[in-house]
């Protein structure tokens, strides 16, 4: 490279003819030639290819003589940086290069010494700053003024022992080269990386006439873009700035004018009108040609508008929704286009309450964002107090350390949930995004001090009853009532995803246990329920009782007749589902946890339960020891349960049956799918299969009434998975629960891994944690293991995904190209999953088609 | 077969030269062939064929004119069953056949109507059992008497409806039948499959001329054998009846004299000493010539000996080996037949004492039997009262309701261990055989009392203090002392096992944690360590302070305050280790288990831990709380502990590389091998290899001393296994944890199953404990994943097996059949795996080589 022939630097002024791509020049270059070819005011500019701009870092220090020759004499140049991803991130921009002590005197001439003073010092300032790499504190001056000028000049000359550079080129070369240097450093690389940019992405810059006009106040500069970037909603938004140069001049600028009826005087529109109209016809033109919503960035000099530079609008996800609606629906971009243009994970955003970004944000602490949305609400700190806050009728926020089944009322009651311990799949994770109800955990800087009911947040300490917002979007906790953006479930999102739904080529169903589940899965259109596990059921008061004297029941006919007391129970559960989901498939996991699961923890619990019994609390005791177990994830629950006790699943069963037998009779029909829970050999299949098929016959033949039923199984151990071959010869259909298989494989207990999954990510023993990202490598060999030999051993199996991973677009990736059906997510997840989907198709149907995106 | 024509029914008189065989005719059939071959005087016989048998069973009644021609006239004959395989049972023998009126009268001319009514009169009895199906009851009398036989005469044609058959050919063709039919039974098929019979097992006859004598003194029947049943020493053993008619005229018969040196009257050697001569003789050449020690069944008439049957003598495991090395020795068989006769578990028994089976057997409980071997000691209920007695000398059994890490010193301390709970991988099961200690688990029928130290039987009640023996092997519970057989290493068991080693072409190792286990261990000539488990030597009174300070430290530098005290103790466990194994390899796993286990579970012990690390209560019960993990099984422990608190395996490697040297200034070497434990992902391996490569460069340079080691890792999660291919990338070796691969492959706790364990082996849900039998279709699958990823990614890789699986026969056949290297097992195993290893070389060389076997 230091060898490379310095006369051959590769640049090419921008013209409509110019070779210039995005892969070579960058994206700004690109656009500028787009800009360029609709004929728009755009000062004359030169493009540097990554090429050349890696032979600069390199230590070439070209003749920049051609280069310059393009330009007038005289002229000053702005440097940009063009990367081939607007996300990636570049240099700053560096101004107004040419100022020397030849200008200063001919601008003092011309605009009189203010404007010549403060342009010759930004520019010292800025070269100090970023090509001589001096402190920029040296540099710093209350007010720019002749002496503050020639100080900057001297310090320079001390500090670098060589007068300020005179020469135009000299000074565009250092500009160049540093440039090209900071793109080169660590930080900056590994900045880009993180946002996906590959070691070798090169830069562009681009160097530019500075669009003359200063100092009067018929110029100026300005931004204008064509919608609200909260909303989406066509509206012209930007400021303008009289005397101002780049986009410094209007960012952080309280003089800046707005472009149309500033209340506080004139408006763009106003003082330039015709320069105004212009703007918006450049707009239109970008929006139709660039097919996008862009920002321009603009000068006016007497009046005539030049366009430097445009950029996309930043946007959050619900304009990004509108926007791409709307562009398909003018017919600008194809429908395939607005989906790919719309990140599935950012739907999420839309589907809840957001802290509107527009507002201030005072964080008190943070946490892992567990579950989106925000909420407000006071403070409780038990489940109790957080019933009794939702039956008053105000919205509460539940902290506890961690969460546990007995909490699951108290998160329905709360508006949101706020733990100190448990990472992206502890229970209160995994319950608070089944809920939709927004969640923080494994907030560590907080420390809850239960006896004086308080919150100690490090700088302040809160009390129960004081209110406050969790932003489960962001994993910030925020003090008071925060302004709220409403869920934006609206035509636009409505219009995307049916859309999506007309290209996708995977299922997706719902995980849903209660009707309230039920009713916001069919709200997002999932296809069915994937995943309905039936044991949240019998936590409730009343089944609870039930559900424990069941336990203590010593013989197989007391615990039948336990049993039978909990059967209306189910069947209504069922009903109520099966009604809820109009026909719409729904798969039924039979009974799984580990029994203890039920019973009281603290001795004031096993003492109202032997009261309740009226058993001795000797008996209570001594059952809940036996039941207790070393590791309860690998003991006696799901289909162990199911086999040793069949009484459990033949009750479970018959309610299933009962209520598709009740839904015929209102005219209704359902194919409930049963499934089997922790299976690990075919025998457990075999033998539970045989039992429900005799429940089955015996309802049909009590009823005198017909109906149909699949049984599968759900895959959670290795075993089951490297055994499907046969088990799939008793089974219809395989849904493979993730979290569970995930545990089971890597030998992890998700509940036990929080304490050191993030030292693992961070230090990159796992690149991801695997509860959250599926484990492709080890787990999803297992998914196509079984897969494979499932789909060998039965054509027709149905294959899905039920756990955690299921919603999040590279599992729906994996399980696409591995052929299965469906997958299955939490409610709020459906809408991710099928856009997802749909950009899948996209993407395995049209590599080819696809022209590069102007991002 | 019912239209088989009856002449052709398959019989053979039995010569030297007939066509029989043991898949056609059965063993005794083959076996008097031989007998005949070796000019024994055999009785004139005939064999019915398996298809002959088979035809009558199915209906067909043969012409037996031609069968019975070839006898005398009027000679009783006798019938026995000749299966193929001498442990598959078949009906029993029906003497006398032939008995009628006629001979009646003939009988009583010749010898006395006593003698005539004795035998009619049985034959009846006998005929009316098995033939007619008639009450033996009916038919049983306290003295025959010639009434008595009139009696049953009459009871047998008033119940048939016909009179007692008198024609031969008739009563033959009946006994027949009803033998035939016998073998064809439910609970006989049962029974012989169970032995290993396939379903179309079949069964032969052996029609005999009874050998004429009966009544008078000169006449007599008798077994002889030529060694001593439970040693296998050389003696002759056997009775001889008077006037006695086959083996149950000795059997249970108080008359019988024995052979030689009666001391109580005459023997036969002193009666008949030409006949006792000639008995030896055959005894001689059968040994000889059938090349096994048999016991013969025969007959004195006036002097002279018939030989009526012979069978291989039973015998214990010890006399086995005896038997099948004395015959190699004298070269009567070859080495690998001695190999291939002795079951490699039955070896177990003779590394034990042993309840003398010879001894009366007064069984209280029983439980599984967890660990071989027997035991008698004093009940003690607690591993404290242990220690005391082991300290005043006094042999205790130990008697818990299910063991803890906490009572491995108690168990050390015990004669034998018993607990109610658990299974055969329980706890107490593992260290009891780790230790040598007889032990019985899950003895389901006992009831501990605590508070009254008591340990009730159901019949009894016995308190601390009171003597019981327990035996191990047979998983039986016995009141007071027991008569012991002492173990029998003796120079039978070495010189076979010798043999062995000459053969096998797999390694075994041995699992030792201790010094006394690795000298149990050399003793059973193991050719190294293969899994020495290093947490263990941290529950020892003095280091576990120093562990808990350890566990508190706060910081890095804290840890490693307390780990540097930790350091010379584990530095001397190695040394001592080291020593013992002289130069063989020694495989070490660095700490496993999660830090809670190491902390006091009661509020007592947290207070006195208090005090002696200087904190307040609180803090202690805080972080004892913190430790807590839900599935500790799948919580922070092994790498995971090594990755996030480094320190730890910095010590063991110090400790490990710093002995290794102190070896080699001794003139030993040692090249260490280091075990990494629980890994799932390349990336941890990396690591920690990085930390301990390291260590081993410091500690180098440090002592200026060069040395070697491996470095490995133990498969024990799914993931590892099919993560094998890059793990190999940074590992010597890979040693498969079957204990806890099972686990995770079932997703099923060793220690929670239990509970339904024996109930899934029953219903046939899992076909074996697989934590027992090692799973061959899961996790087997899984060993041979990573085994042939493993070698693919490094051709040298050195492959084990180090779970409790290690020592059966089953698994080491997998383990040969994948191409490992070594298995390894608990010390008193060892033996077992040397023998197993050598029948797998010998069945895999010879298989076509092998002729029959006369069992």
């Amino acid at each position: 490279m230091a060898n490379r022939n310095l006369n051959l630097l590769d640049y090419s002024e921008i013209t409509g003819a110019a070779p210039i791509a995005l892969r070579t020049h960058g994206w700004r270059a690109k656009c500028l030639q787009r800009l360029v070819r609709l004929d728009m005011p755009v000062p004359k500019t030169v493009a540097l290819s990554f090429e050349a701009v890696r032979a600069i870092a390199a230590g070439s220090m070209p003749d920049l003589s051609g280069l310059v020759g393009r330009f007038d004499a005289g002229q000053l140049l702005s440097v940009r940086p063009s990367a081939e991803n607007t996300d990636w991130g570049g240099p700053g921009a560096v101004l107004n290069i040419g100022m020397n002590n030849a200008r200063y005197a001919d601008i003092t001439e011309t605009h009189g010494e203010k404007v010549a003073t403060a342009l010759y010092l930004s520019f010292v300032q800025a070269y100090a700053q970023h090509v001589a790499r001096l402190d920029p504190d040296m540099f710093a001056v209350s007010e720019p003024s002749p002496r503050a000028l020639e100080a900057a000049l001297d310090d320079y000359e001390k500090e670098m022992e060589e007068p300020f550079p005179q020469d135009p080129k000299k000074q565009l070369a250092e500009v160049l080269r540093s440039m090209a240097r900071a793109w080169e450093g660590t930080s900056a690389r590994l900045l880009r990386q993180a946002k996906g940019a590959s070691a070798e992405a090169g830069l562009g810059l681009v160097v530019q006439a500075m669009a003359g006009g200063y100092g009067a106040p018929e110029t100026g500069a300005g931004v204008i873009q064509f919608i609200e970037p909260v909303t989406g909603a066509p509206q012209i938004t930007g400021r303008y700035a009289e005397r101002g140069q780049g986009r410094e001049a209007v960012s952080n600028n309280p003089q800046a004018m707005y472009l149309t009826c500033d209340p506080r005087g004139a408006s763009l529109e106003e003082l330039h009108p015709a320069a105004f109209q212009s703007l918006v016809r450049h707009g239109a033109d970008c929006r139709e040609k660039l097919r996008e919503e862009m920002q321009i960035e603009f000068t006016v000099v007497n009046g005539e508008v030049s366009v430097l530079d445009a950029v996309k609008v930043q946007r959050n996800s619900r304009a990004a929704v509108r926007v791409a609606v709307s562009l398909a629906e003018d017919g600008i971009i194809t429908r395939k286009e607005a989906l790919m243009r719309v990140t599935p994970r950012a739907l999420s955003e839309l589907l809840h309450r957001q802290v509107d970004p527009r507002g201030p944000r005072d964080v008190l602490a943070r946490g892992i964002a567990a579950s989106p949305g925000a909420a407000t609400g006071r403070l409780v700190f038990t489940s109790t107090a957080a019933q009794a806050s939702a039956s008053r009728g105000e919205p509460c926020i539940l902290v506890r350390r961690e969460t546990s089944p007995e909490d699951i009322r108290g998160m329905h009651a709360a508006a949101g949930v706020l733990t100190e311990r448990g990472g992206m799949t502890s229970h209160a994770a995994v319950i608070g995004r089944g809920l939709g109800v927004p969640c923080i955990v494994g907030a560590t800087g907080l420390r809850i001090d239960l006896k004086n009911r308080q919150l100690h947040t490090g700088r302040r300490i809160l009390s129960e009853g004081d209110l406050i917002t969790i932003d489960g979007t962001a994993g910030e906790i925020l003090p008071g009532e925060a302004d709220m953006l409403e869920p934006a479930l609206d035509q636009w999102f409505t219009t995307l995803l049916d859309w999506a739904d007309a290209l996708r080529d995977i299922g997706v169903r719902a995980n849903a246990d209660t009707p309230a589940d039920a009713r916001i899965a069919r709200g997002f259109k999932a296809e069915g329920i994937g995943l309905c596990r039936t044991e949240h059921m019998f936590f409730e008061d009343d089944r609870l009782t039930v559900m424990r004297e069941m336990i203590f029941a010593d013989t197989g006919p007391d615990r039948a007749a336990a049993l039978a007391r909990l059967l209306p129970m189910q069947r209504s559960d069922f009903i109520e589902l099966f009604s809820i989901m109009e026909g719409l498939p729904v798969c039924i996991r039979l009974f799984d946890p580990p029994l203890h699961e039920f019973l009281p923890h603290t001795r004031e619990g096993m003492k109202q339960l032997a009261d309740a019994l009226d058993k001795p609390l000797s008996e209570v005791v001594r059952r809940s020891e036996e039941l207790a177990e070393f590791n309860p994830m690998l003991g006696l629950r799901g289909v162990r349960l199911g086999v040793t006790l069949p009484e459990i699943y033949e009750m479970q069963a018959r309610a299933i049956f009962e209520a598709t037998i009740a839904i015929g009779r209102r005219g209704g029909k359902v194919v409930p799918e049963i499934m089997i829970p922790l299976v690990s050999a075919m025998r457990e299949v075999e033998l539970v299969k045989a039992r429900i098929d005799a429940v089955a016959a015996a309802v049909r033949v009590e009823r005198g009434n017909g109906f149909e039923y699949r049984l599968g199984v759900m895959v959670e151990t290795p075993r089951a998975a490297l055994r499907a071959g046969e088990i799939a010869q008793h089974a219809e259909f395989m849904s493979f629960g993730t979290n569970d298989l995930t545990q089971m494989t890597y030998g992890l207990s998700r509940d036990d891994a929080g304490r050191f999954m993030s030292y693992y990510v961070q230090a990159g023993v796992f690149p991801e944690d695997p509860f959250h990202v599926l484990d492709t490598d080890g787990v999803g060999e297992l998914l196509l293991i079984a897969a494979e030999r499932g789909r060998r051993s039965r054509k027709s199996l149905t294959l899905s995904i039920c756990g955690e991973h299921g919603g999040s677009p590279e599992s729906i990736a994996f399980c696409r190209d591995a052929g299965f059906d469906y997958v299955s997510c939490s409610p709020f997840r459906v809408p991710v999953a099928r856009l997802a989907a749909a950009q899948l198709t996209i993407k395995g149907d049209e590599a080819s088609d696809q022209m590069p995106d102007l991002r």
